[in-house]
């Protein structure tokens, strides 16, 4: 944190040289090696997919000619294959705080998500409330829309604005709400929800919590089990840098495991899943919430993936992250003033995650701008121009570089463009 | 099926000369070459996980290293990842008799399963019973189990015993049927359903169907559109060489979009996922049955394992694989009489699907000692062995080199061998 209050204290202009000596000294910046980018390309969108980690393609590559192609059906048992999305699932435990058996791989978010609430409406059957953002990424809230109509209409989706404050959450949370279902980060603007207060409120007023991790895992320290949370899920894709459409991670508090079972009762979460029985039989633990055949592929680059976070220390990290983004906003603030920008991302960085979020009426148009010029953000309806900060591969230059081109595209006019106009309808 | 007659009626012994003259008459001879397989290893278990495609590798590197490690989040538009799951679907399509537009990429087979069978429950509201078959693949009896759990316990699941007859089925389609839910090819004896005739039955008792493909697609002829089915599901790592844990596909008849909606309501089902809208509007046509953000990597493998189709005649594929197993029981009678084995196969290869399951007394023993012996098939509780034919590389002189290798094992009593034990419980 010391270099982000350096910078907002600083009385001199930054110039490049200063961002190149915050890389010099930045104890992650062996990380980067750790990753293959593009030459000249400035990716800030690692919070939407993140980078290809240097060791997947061979260790993708091992899976698929080695343990697909030689050993065939036998790696089930010899590679491993048959556990993985509990091995894996432990590894990424460790980067959010879970107990061993607490977490584990599998299919997409949503679908997790749909599990995860289903198991706690169940384990709360004379309240009928779910408690959310309407702010928050849209699955979740179709998730629970869709599960809520399967389940008869008994129960509620009850959304507080984007602009809620905490206080509101806490006064929300009264007898009726069985679960609160919040985003850890905001996918727009990167606030950041306070995670273990929330759960003492929910648990005090008989509430169970339901955190969406998506823009939190790999970006910002998370301790599930010391903040008392029930249930988690999140992406392999962002920060954790699984690849596209990788497989999704849920998490279930040692203490709710057996208490209420998933509805999605398939034979990788049966007790005896080869004995071939006829009737369903939960596994003990975490391996009830399996439901299918483990996507392999998946799980293979997902683990190297969670592996560019081997020794990293995750307080450097967020360190690193909070003084990226306090340098992006201070470059906006001495070079772009004048030019339509606003801030939707909070200015308090610990109330942050690892993104800004800029706002500007021409929002779309500046995006496909920047993406011509080398800088990949990302574009969110209707007006918000989104960066995310990867600590392990983004460093200060690059900052410096991105804001510079930034500027040249605002004071060329060149996002004026025909070539970058908005569609009539962006979807 | 010219060559299977013709080998049941000789009455001379088949020798190993005879096989390879029937490979080299093979029209489907190049595909093997489509394929990697491990030097000396006669790999009889493609039911269970098809081989590697020759392709697949270079494919998956180029999808990783240039798809993600290049062109990043940009390769959802420029790669076409956004529509992967219809535009391959609509290629599997093309292998089952679907109509364009009918087949989707989607999850797991157990995930997609349970979202159409949520459909087919909530088209026919006044009906209460899924009619299944004990005998078929247990996780299609979880599934079935979970959501009537979830929907209150109002549904029952009725199911006929293994060897219930087609007629069985007929007599129990009464106006409580709202589903009838079959595997086409039963996973452990290889028995093929009439599709087509109890498609029939069941709209004439004003029930829907919903077939499980697993081990028909790419190893049957289908005509799903032709023969009226109205919804089906089926795994992408069989027949269809996608991969372990290959993402697995659904069908929903083109009558039947837009009637009902899958409960799992996730944002790649909206009509609008980039929009961020707050409420869930389903999407039209089959794209709605996506849930989550689709795995990518495993879409690809998938794709490449159903390339090695290309130019493939179904009906040279099935003569090839009906005079593949009536080789290997011809094989197993002359050379293995005595020794204690049986079929649990149907006699008649019109009414097996690509696979032969033998019975024995000591079948883990002989299965573990046929591995050993660089045969694989597999071990299914109590008693079962199977040996699965995909045609696209199995040769009929493979047939006779396995059945040689079982005449070893079982005249040398090698499969008596300690390490060949059944453990005290198999799992």
């Amino acid at each position: 944190m010391a270099a982000a209050v350096t910078l907002r204290h600083m009385s001199m202009m930054i110039d490049r040289a200063h961002c190149e000596a915050l890389d010099t000294a930045d104890p992650l910046r062996h990380c980067r090696e750790r990753f293959r980018l593009p030459p000249d390309l400035l990716y800030l969108d690692g919070n939407s997919l993140g980078a290809l980690p240097r060791d997947t393609p061979a260790r993708l590559a091992a899976c698929v000619e080695q343990e697909w192609g030689e050993g065939l059906i036998r790696s089930w048992n010899s590679a491993g294959w048959v556990d993985a999305p509990q091995r894996v699932g432990d590894k990424l435990g460790r980067l959010i705080g879970a107990a061993a058996g607490e977490t584990l791989i599998a299919d997409s978010t949503s679908v997790n998500l749909y599990k995860l609430l289903a198991m706690a409406l169940a384990l709360r059957p004379q309240r009928s409330v779910i408690l959310a953002d309407s702010g928050d990424f849209p699955t979740d809230q179709y998730i629970a829309q869709g599960l809520i109509a399967q389940l008869g209409g008994r129960h509620q989706l009850r959304r507080l604005p984007p602009d809620a404050a905490v206080e509101d959450y806490e006064a929300a949370l009264d007898e009726r709400v069985a679960v609160l279902m919040l985003s850890h980060v905001n996918y727009r603007s990167g606030a950041l929800q306070p995670m273990r207060r929330l759960n003492a409120k929910a648990h005090a007023a008989g509430a169970l919590t339901l955190w969406d991790l998506a823009h939190s895992a790999g970006a910002v320290p998370l301790s599930l089990a010391a903040d008392d949370t029930d249930f988690a899920v999140g992406c392999g894709y962002k920060y954790l840098n699984g690849g596209p459409g990788a497989p999704a991670f849920l998490y279930i508090a040692q203490r709710w495991q057996g208490q209420a079972s998933s509805p999605l009762t398939g034979w990788f979460g049966h007790a005896r899943p080869f004995a071939f029985e006829s009737d369903y039989r939960p596994a003990v633990g975490i391996t009830q919430a399996l439901c299918g055949t483990p996507a392999i592929l998946g799980l293979t680059a997902l683990e190297a993936g969670l592996d560019t976070y081997a020794g990293v220390d995750i307080a450097a990290l967020r360190a690193k992250s909070v003084a990226l983004g306090e340098l992006f906003l201070r470059l906006v603030a001495e070079r772009l003033a004048g030019h339509g920008f606003g801030c939707a991302s909070p200015a308090d960085a610990q109330a942050r995650g690892s993104q800004i979020s800029l706002r500007h009426a021409q929002a779309w148009s500046i995006c496909q701008a920047l993406i011509a010029a080398g800088v990949i953000g990302d574009f969110r309806a209707p007006d918000v121009l989104r960066f995310g900060f990867t600590p392990l591969y983004v460093g200060y230059a690059d900052i410096w570089d991105a804001v510079d081109r930034l500027q040249a595209i605002m004071t060329s006019g060149e996002w004026r463009d025909p070539r970058y106009a908005a569609p009539a309808r962006v979807t």
